[in-house]
C-alpha cells in the first residue's frame, strides 16, 4: 500500500498532507487528507475520522471548517476521506448531486454496476484506517464525526463498530435515510428495492438494536433548509429515547446547513472527542 | 445607494452577509461581504477591511481564513470587497490571473480602457467605507489588512491615509510592486510606462515619504513560493529601517502562501487590530 504525497501545507504548527493511493476495496485510486498536529512529531496521537457530505471531496473540511487550531491545541490528528469512488465513470454516475460520484453514502453497494466500486463503508471503516494507522503515529484511540451524509456515515460506522471508536458526533446528520428522499434514492440505487436490506445502514434502526452505547453528540441548525424533509432529528431523538441511548442533540437557533455552521461548533466537537479519546 | 442582500449565514453568533450594489466609482455592479459580530446587534463596532489576493473574490477570506471565531469574541466587523471590477469584459480582461479581473491591485488606473472601471483604490478606501459605515453599526474606528496583492493594498491604503486607520497589517504582501514581475505587469497596464507615476502605489516608496506612523504588523512564511521574486520582505524592512518606521515583520518558518498560513495567524492580527481600535 504505497502513498503518493500530493501536497502539504503547514497549519498551526502541524501539517495538512494530501495523499493518493490505490484502494483495493474500491478498485480505484483515491485521495485523502490527514492533519497531523505538532504533537505527532514527538508522540503517537489519537485519530478523528471526518466524513463529508454530498458533493464534497477531502478538501471541504480542511479549507472551511476552521478545525486545525483546536486540533493542534488538543493534539488530535484528523483524517478526511473522499465521499465516493472516483474515476470510474459509470453511466449516470455524475448526473446527480445526490447519487453516484460525491454521494457514496458510506454504505456497501450490492447492485451492479455500483457494487464493483461503491464500498465506501468498508473503505472508511476498514481499509483507510488500517492504512493510515500504520503509516502515521497512531496511539490506538479513534473517534468519528461528519456532516449531513457524512453525519449519517459517522453514526452508522460507530453504531456498527462500538468497540472501535471512543465517541461519535455529527453535524446535521441524515438520521433516518430509509424514510427520506436522499436516503431512499441512494439505498434503492445501491442496495435495490428490498427495504429489509436497507436497515443495517439506517441510524435509527441501528440505535434500536444497539447494545453497547458510545458517547454521541449531534448539532443541528434550526434554519437548515433540509431539516424536516431529509435530516429528521426528531426521528433520532425518538429512537434514542426508546432505546435509552444517551445521545446529546443540540438544536442551534438560526444556523443553516453550511460550513459556517460547522465552523461555529467544531471546537466543541473536537473537545468532546478529545475528552473521550483521553479516557 | 441600495444594497441587495444575496445571502446570509449565521456564524459564531453573528452574521456573514453578502450584498450586491452598483458602484459609481467602478461603473459596475459589485459584491462584497460583511461579517457582523454578535455585539453589532446592540452597539456600534469597529470595522476591519480585508483585501484579498490575486484570483480571489469576497468569498475566499470568509470561507478559508477561520477569522470569525475571534472576530465574534473581539466584537470586530470585517468587510471583504472583491478584488476587481466585474462584468466589464474588456479584451484580455480574463486571460491572465495577475492582470484584469481578479487582479485590480487596489490602484486607480489611468490607461484606457482600464481607467473606465479599474479604480479599486478609490472603491476600497472611499466609496465602500462610506456605504457600509452608514448602513451598518460603525463606531468610527477602522483598520485594514490583506493578503499578497491585498497586503499591498492594505499597506498603500493605510500609508496614503494614516488619519483614517488605527492600524494596518498584512500577510505575505507585495511590498515593492515597482520592482517585481507582478507589480511591473500591473502598473504598466493600468498606469502606463512612466515609472514616476507608479511611485504613489508602492509601499516602499510611500514608507520613505511617510510622516505619520501607524502600527504595522506583517507576517510572511519562509516557504512561500513567491517570497524572493514577488514579495521581497527585505525591501520592506530596508525601507522601514531607513524611515524609522516601526513595522513588525514576523518570518514564519515552514509556512507557505496559502490560506492555511493565514488561518494560523489571523487571530494574532485580529487581536493586534482590536487593541489599536480600542485606543
Amino acid at each position: 500500500m504505497s502513498l503518493e504525497l500530493i501536497s502539504q501545507n503547514k497549519a498551526f504548527g502541524g501539517w495538512l498532507k494530501r495523499y493518493r493511493h490505490t484502494s483495493s476495496t474500491l478498485n480505484c485510486d483515491m485521495v485523502f487528507a490527514v492533519y497531523l498536529p505538532p504533537q505527532a512529531e514527538e508522540q503517537a496521537v489519537p485519530f478523528l475520522y471526518w466524513l463529508s457530505g454530498l458533493t464534497c471531496s477531502d478538501e471541504n473540511f480542511s479549507q472551511k471548517a476552521g478545525a486545525f487550531r483546536k486540533a493542534a491545541e488538543l493534539g488530535l490528528a484528523i483524517i478526511c476521506p473522499d465521499t465516493s469512488p472516483r474515476g470510474t465513470d459509470f453511466d449516470g454516475e455524475h448526473s446527480s448531486y445526490d447519487f453516484g460520484s460525491g454521494a457514496g453514502f458510506y454504505i456497501n453497494a450490492t447492485q451492479a454496476p455500483w457494487n464493483q466500486h461503491y464500498q465506501m463503508y468498508s473503505y472508511v471503516s476498514d481499509e483507510l484506517p488500517a492504512l493510515v494507522e500504520e503509516v502515521f503515529p497512531f496511539n490506538g484511540k479513534r473517534s468519528i464525526s461528519g456532516h449531513s451524509m457524512g453525519g449519517h456515515g459517522a453514526l452508522i460506522c460507530a453504531l456498527k463498530n462500538p468497540d472501535r471508536y471512543q465517541s461519535v458526533s455529527a453535524f446535521s446528520p441524515i438520521t433516518n435515510p430509509m424514510e427520506c428522499p436522499w436516503g431512499e434514492k441512494a439505498f434503492t440505487g445501491y442496495l435495490g428495492d428490498n427495504r429489509q436490506d436497507w436497515q443495517q445502514w439506517d441510524t435509527c434502526f441501528l440505535i434500536r438494536r444497539s447494545k453497547q452505547k458510545l458517547p454521541m453528540l449531534v448539532d443541528q441548525g434550526t434554519d437548515d433548509n433540509f431539516l424536516s424533509e431529509q435530516l429528521k432529528p426528531e426521528a433520532l431523538t425518538h429512537a434514542c429515547t426508546n432505546a435509552e441511548y444517551p445521545m446529546q442533540l443540540r438544536m442551534q437557533p438560526g444556523y443553516d446547513h453550511s460550513y459556517f455552521f460547522i465552523s461555529s461548533f467544531i471546537d466543541d466537537h473536537l473537545k468532546f472527542h478529545a475528552g473521550h479519546l483521553a479516557d
